[in-house]
């Protein structure tokens, strides 16, 4: 594929502008909570984009209001009566097929919600399972889907230490979900927030974009393109430990899923009130994944990740953490994606090969349902 | 409903033997932990009862055998690095209809972890909820719900703190799904298990059995009977502070939700090694529920309960843990059900009016599917 193609693949997101424009139109482009206008449930509604946040805002944080989910985070910050920290995320897994090249749902089940933690910055030590299974579902797909949660929970060094069962009709679960929750303890000293992020930071990404939605998608043979993409579905809790002992200074990490790349920069973006700048020459995706991204006419910059690490750290610490992440498997291909400005106000631009600028709004509709 | 009529209702779970031909054939009915024999997922599976246990011993507690595990609770026991005991919990809610009298599927959502962790002897503080929901499901519902929710978490002086969204197609989700998972802090000192358990306890339940299980049957619509039951949907947490506070020597406390009081009790005597001898007159049923489980054929004794607490304590604190529980709006109609003996191994009995015993076993099958 060449760059022109890569190119065009890229640029169904929004206008072509260039960046004084940009700048006048600050204003214009400012980012607001993103509002509920439907009566129903939607597909969107589930891609952790747009619709998502808007469910989130109108619904749940109407219904619950506290300082924790105003946060907004994927992932509650507990103050214990010692002075310690506990991290507190939950995530259920719908994905479809439960199967996929690189993993299952057993694998995401326990990497979604160790993520979650991890990118708090927290140990995550124990996690809870919850299973809703369909009448007729068989034991021995039960027990493989569970050996590798068993297999994923040790790789990351967590223990599944309660749970629960409940059995709905044929067809009520889809075969089954589950729904873990996990909690971990954050060590003294460590904190993470879009208040620490400064101009001139950089982005970091910790490897290729979109490989989780794009096996999936292809593992469901709709299609009808040969070949494999593998799931990068992936404990990141080493990385980020890697990460924060070379980066110390580290401001804010996020694990780019549904929604992708791309959405997980508007909240960041949204949280500081700063543009983010992606350089888009430096987004790394794979060939195969560009390839099925071009065929769903979806841009990759908004295609789940499973094991990746999106990391803001200090400019004087970028090729230390640049460094540490290289050196572990999962970060093998990290790189600078871009950096933090304060020439645009709570927006994401991406930086064209050829001198433009293009606006990346957060992810809208669900153009792949169902991928976690 | 004359006694004879109540007590027919009761005789449908086991045969009427003598207490000494029960003390020969102890060998006999010593319980072992029941095992899996089916290929594929059963309603009996997520029932609570026989075929629960079976399932989690040969699937879950296989793969991630661990001492958390082990202990085959609701919830697990954590150990801080402060020295401080986290308890931790989750559970799927799946109940059909979503609304029923006395509450709705967030209700339940709330007080089922609530009491998961009241029960542990933990104080409730966070709680986490992950929805699935069906494409189409109205979104003026969903805010009911959590509603619903809110108004339970204020009630148990909870926080959900973190949460979920995913969206499935019509049809795969019957509604919405709810998972909650919960973490408290046990106070030091607290420690209520099995291994403290002694002859001579006493077994309190803290008021009506059933009353959950047959209000959602109820509310179904397909009994054809009129009249109403309301579930005793409700947290636990401040009933159960009151009781411990009263009778600090507490053994063992559990909330007996699907598989009811029966199912519980025989929790109760695997765990301890020891008889659990109930006492047919004093266990409490309202005469609507008594109405419900004889049309169903059900001994209420294995119907759900959602805002009870089954408690063995010192006998020297009976009396003690009595008025405290009865003080309680939640516990005001409190009854000794039974006690604790070393003449019955790992086995629950109950002694019929006209001085018999017969064996009650876990629950078998899943006479009310989807309850919670």
């Amino acid at each position: 594929m060449s760059v022109d193609e890569k190119r065009r693949g890229r640029e169904r997101t929004g206008p072509v502008v260039r960046e004084e424009q940009v700048l006048e139109k600050i204003e214009a482009f400012r980012r607001r909570r993103p509002r509920l206008l439907e009566d129903v449930v939607t597909m969107a509604h589930g891609a952790g984009g747009k619709a998502s946040a808007a469910l989130v805002d109108a619904v749940f944080l109407e219904a619950f209001r506290n300082k924790e989910l105003e946060r907004r985070c994927d992932g509650a910050v507990l103050p214990l009566p010692s002075g310690e920290s506990l991290a507190f995320s939950t995530d259920s897994f719908v994905v479809h097929p439960l199967r996929f090249p690189g993993g299952s749902i057993g694998h995401l089940a326990i990497h979604g919600t160790v993520n979650d933690l991890a990118v708090m910055g927290a140990r995550p030590a124990w996690i809870s399972a919850a299973f809703v299974i369909e009448e007729g579902f068989p034991i021995e797909q039960l027990r493989a889907i569970a050996a590798d949660m068993a297999e994923a929970a040790k790789a990351a060094d967590v223990e599944v230490v309660t749970g629960d069962t409940k059995v709905v009709s044929a067809g009520a679960a889809d075969g089954l979900y589950i729904t873990t929750a996990g909690v971990g303890l954050i060590p003294p000293g460590r904190e993470l927030s879009g208040d620490r992020v400064r101009p001139g930071d950089r982005v970091l990404l910790s490897g290729t974009m979109g490989d989780h939605g794009a096996a999936v998608m292809l593992a469901r043979g709709d299609l009808g393109i040969e070949g494999e993409i593998k799931s990068d579905t992936a404990p990141v809790n080493g990385l980020v430990e890697a990460l924060l002992t070379a980066a110390p200074s580290t401001r804010w990490l996020r694990d780019p899923t549904r929604g992708g790349v791309g959405t997980v920069c508007n909240e960041l973006a949204m949280e500081t009130g700063l543009g983010v700048v992606l350089d888009e020459a430096s987004l790394p995706v794979s060939p195969q994944v560009n390839g099925v991204c071009e065929l769903l006419g979806i841009d990759p910059i908004y295609v789940a990740n499973e094991g990746k690490v999106l990391a803001v750290v200090a400019p004087e610490e970028t090729d230390a953490a640049l460094a540490a992440m290289r050196e572990h498997p999962l970060g093998r291909d990290a790189v600078v994606i871009g950096e933090i400005t304060d020439r645009l106000s709570a927006t994401v631009a991406v930086r064209t090969a050829f001198g433009g600028t293009r606006i990346v709004d957060m992810l809208v509709g669900d153009p792949l349902p169902r991928i976690c």
